[in-house]
């Protein structure tokens, strides 16, 4: 048992996706999320720099002394997940692993497909993730770039993001894929598209709704359920909040206020500095 | 006469356009070009954040000994020149003054439409310049978040920017704008797409040709004109160059290498300290 908050941070607005299935499935726990909106987005971004904002993004949860670490971003997932997990004794959980173990027990035809940010498909996490599981299932991956600024834009059943996702998914298509992995936490919201193209043939892996189930195993495991009265979920981000409350506010579904500016590059410490706190 | 470089930054590649322009125009010029890759783009964060982003990549350059900077981005024109013209005591370019002038001098029917980010067109920077000019002129502007990822996709001619042009483009021309400012520095790779659109009756005003006149103006007010022998132009980014090597080289048309990495975040002061070099 333990009454601390769980941590969830990503880029932008993107992680709400993650949030609102913990949320969902846990509203019993405290949920402190961050969005490192100053920063935004990590997808585009070297694996260095997108480290050195994951462990600054971190460092700032932990410091508000949560119980486990959600990294709700799949960039940040592929590069800094073993970093962090290192750097400070607590729980971290990513969603490349929770994604890949639904794709792989999906699977019929042993092709998956995984779809995210130029990072993300550039680590190779996802393939290294299905192979550690299942060396026999091929993986295709494909970058989507404009999936993220049409999920933003709230074009995600437009007719632009139709043509954008005819043309990403083709390549896929012709591969013969029967599982698609959506590894970015904003291609959920476009989950209506991509399943109209897709067909019924290709099912959807969701990290978000996988990594809230790993959530719950890490609790159970670790005896760090909360039973105390109930407590809004509290937001942080490191730019102004009015756009993170509109855009998030359209993700969620709910109205998205009081939402609390942070500062967190290079205040807590030099990325290659062992002097990280540990608890 | 001056031997010293001109300064230019951007967020990111964008500010290539505004960069091919002056180069095209002033070879003999020695120019320094920094995209502040780490933390690209300007367009969807606050004021202060692009102000504090933008001091600090100015400060750069100057310690750089440049004779004039010239701010190659839209977003950081509009909130932070007035700033940066204080801080530093040598010349200060941005890119909307000329888009604007250029504007008002083509208008037949005074009714001129503005496309950019969302933080320049919030900015009302370009509203502001032309109703400086011309107060009878209307101005009608649009932000297009679409299309730097568009741009940067290298889909700016692909039916996906076509389609998402329309959907922009639409309330504008039911205006009856005889006259479009394209102002954000990736949106001159959009042209074509705009032009085969909008038809011949819309002039488009590229901010890139009209700074790149601006620059000419103050090298021959101030007499800053280099007379050296050619020297190459030198490019910094502040995350690793690969994905700036690849996407700026299409940018520009020529292969771009021998970029280097440099770190600006908050290394050099805090925005809102007065101890600023001046020169």
């Amino acid at each position: 048992m333990s009454e601390r908050a769980i941590g969830i941070f990503d880029s932008g607005v993107g992680g709400l996706t993650v949030f609102k299935e913990i949320h969902r499935l846990f509203p019993g726990e405290e949920l402190l999320y961050l969005g490192d909106t100053a920063r935004v987005p990590y997808g585009t971004k070297s694996p260095g720099t997108v480290l050195r904002y994951a462990l600054e993004a971190a460092a700032f949860l932990v410091d508000q002394r949560v119980k486990m670490l959600v990294v709700a971003c799949n960039t940040a997932s592929s590069v800094a997940l073993e970093a962090l997990a290192e750097r400070f004794s607590l729980p971290v959980l990513g969603v490349i692993a929770p994604g890949a173990r639904k794709a792989v027990s999906v699977t019929r035809n042993c092709r998956i497909g995984v779809i995210g940010t130029e990072g993300t498909v550039k680590s190779g996490a996802y393939t290294r993730a299905i192979h550690a599981l299942a060396p026999e299932v091929e993986v295709f991956a494909a970058p989507c770039p404009l999936f993220v600024p049409l999920a933003e834009e709230g074009w995600s059943d437009h007719p632009v993001a139709r043509l954008a996702a005819e043309e990403y998914l083709e390549p896929l298509m012709a591969r013969g894929i029967d599982t698609l992995v959506l590894g970015c936490t904003h291609y959920p919201l476009l989950k209506k598209t991509l399943g109209a193209i897709l067909g019924d043939g290709v099912t959807l892996v969701d990290s978000a709704e996988e990594t809230a189930n790993e959530v719950a195993g890490v609790l159970a495991r670790d005896d760090l359920a909360r039973r105390g009265p109930l407590l809004p979920p509290r937001f942080f981000v490191t730019d102004v909040p009015t756009r993170f409350e509109r855009v998030g506010g359209a993700f969620l579904g709910t109205p998205l206020c009081g939402v609390d500016r942070v500062e967190i590059d290079g205040a807590l410490f030099h990325p290659l500095d062992d002097s990280l706190r540990r608890r």
